[in-house]
């Protein structure tokens, strides 16, 4: 089995090397993963300037790649054969913040999964911590590398649907703390944003996105209901955003002639 | 009727000029858009950097903002208070090339749609023309513009369901050509993207993101399928992307005990 890694937070984030480590136990790990933060920077694909990729090594001495790229970029690269050897399986993360609800189509890490997915029909998997309550201490990822580990296990072992990929989010908890694991819906974001305008010392305004940090409604059977609950959240995402149960009623629109 | 418009082609593009002039045969216009190309760059939430936004005049003599943010980035500065007045509806348009099956969420316009109503509970709609086939000669917006006006019109009559927005994508046809309006779904995106590995002057290597141009699967029903029949595609899209047919069967699957 071969495993790409890769994250939204840059190649040298101590989630990526926790995450890569548990998954070297799984089989071969290739990292190909931004050399910067791309946090909320979304679903890219670079078409208008041309791509580097450089060898770097992580702080366990192990070597990985770093491009200019956004963590979609980094999968499509790879998999459009950067990486000459198969790719059986995309991991993305660990993120330090959760990535539920609305987050998932701003979220590098979520997106990088779903790359995975359209490039390549690989199965991806994105990994989140909801490391908020660290406040500031470094994040400890063993138990969530753990469990990303034992999930990209059953992964493999019983397969994917086509157009589907995960988006799993763990408390942040000590292992024996945790509930168990939730497979979940896509729950309900409240952004809580703010528009925060300042005058520049030359007198001129600027504009910062602000506000609190968002949260979420805790429904039952929901992501963050399940993380809310101490359980680790499991999503089954897939590419189809099509509001099905709107198409009948939309079609009964009267729609006048065109040109008329 | 209060209507923002914006698009990921920058606020210079002959696109948007020719959605905003249309719109504002319903109400008053608003138009703050990227100043820059932003295509393929997806759903974006700049919070790393604070936005500028400075007026412009547009070809017209009318007046415009342009931001040095995403497309997205210029819907949530508008409705979290940089424009005053309420929002009723966001026009995100109109792109020069097709926004269907995977595109929507590698695609700016459609990302903005998604935005306005994200942050602000605001309608969204986002306009495309398939205008591939202009081959290079200016593209002629006026047909696309006067269906992006009729189409906004009937969903401020009838309002779209909560979570739901527009994507519509219009053949490049003249208004006599086209077979009439269809509900689409979202249909199946086939990209061609090939890595295209290139050496420096300095005989380092390079990677672009190259190959052919997307095609798609031409399904009855898909937006694609629409398109390549003449008619202009309207698919209602949501902002949750859970597989729910994949939830009992992952339930299924025998977790272990975390810890053992």
């Amino acid at each position: 089995m071969h495993i790409l890694v890769t994250n939204d937070d840059g190649v040298q984030a101590p989630g990526l090397l926790a995450l890569a480590q548990e998954m070297r136990q799984l089989g071969k790990v290739t990292v190909l993963a931004p050399e910067r933060n791309w946090s909320a920077s979304g679903h890219v694909k670079t078409m208008d300037r041309p791509l580097r990729v450089r060898e770097v090594k992580l702080a366990d001495g192990t070597s990985a790649f770093a491009s200019d790229g956004a963590p979609s970029d980094c999968v499509a690269v790879a998999i459009l054969g950067f990486v000459t050897e198969k790719i059986d399986l995309v991991v993305s993360g660990i993120n330090p913040n959760a990535n539920i609800g609305h987050d998932v189509t701003y979220s590098g890490t979520v997106t990088a999964a779903m790359e995975a997915l359209i490039s390549g029909g690989v199965p991806g998997i994105a990994v989140s911590v909801d490391g908020g309550e660290a406040h500031g201490a470094p994040i400890d990822y063993a138990a969530s590398a753990r469990l990303a580990r034992r999930i990209a296990e059953k992964v493999m072992a019983k397969s994917l649907p086509e157009g589907v990929f995960l988006n799993v989010n763990v408390p942040y908890l000590l292992e024996e703390q945790l509930k168990g694991l939730m497979v979940t819906r896509q729950g309900l974001r409240i952004y809580r944003d703010k528009l925060d305008r300042r005058i520049d010392p030359r007198g001129r305004p600027y504009y910062w996105i602000g506000g609190e940090a968002p949260t979420g409604v805790p429904e039952e059977g929901s992501d963050f209901g399940a993380l809310k609950a101490g359980y680790v959240s499991i999503t089954p995402l897939q590419l189809d955003l099509t509001a099905y149960s709107v198409i009948a009623r939309m079609k009964n629109w009267k729609w006048q002639k065109i040109g008329n």
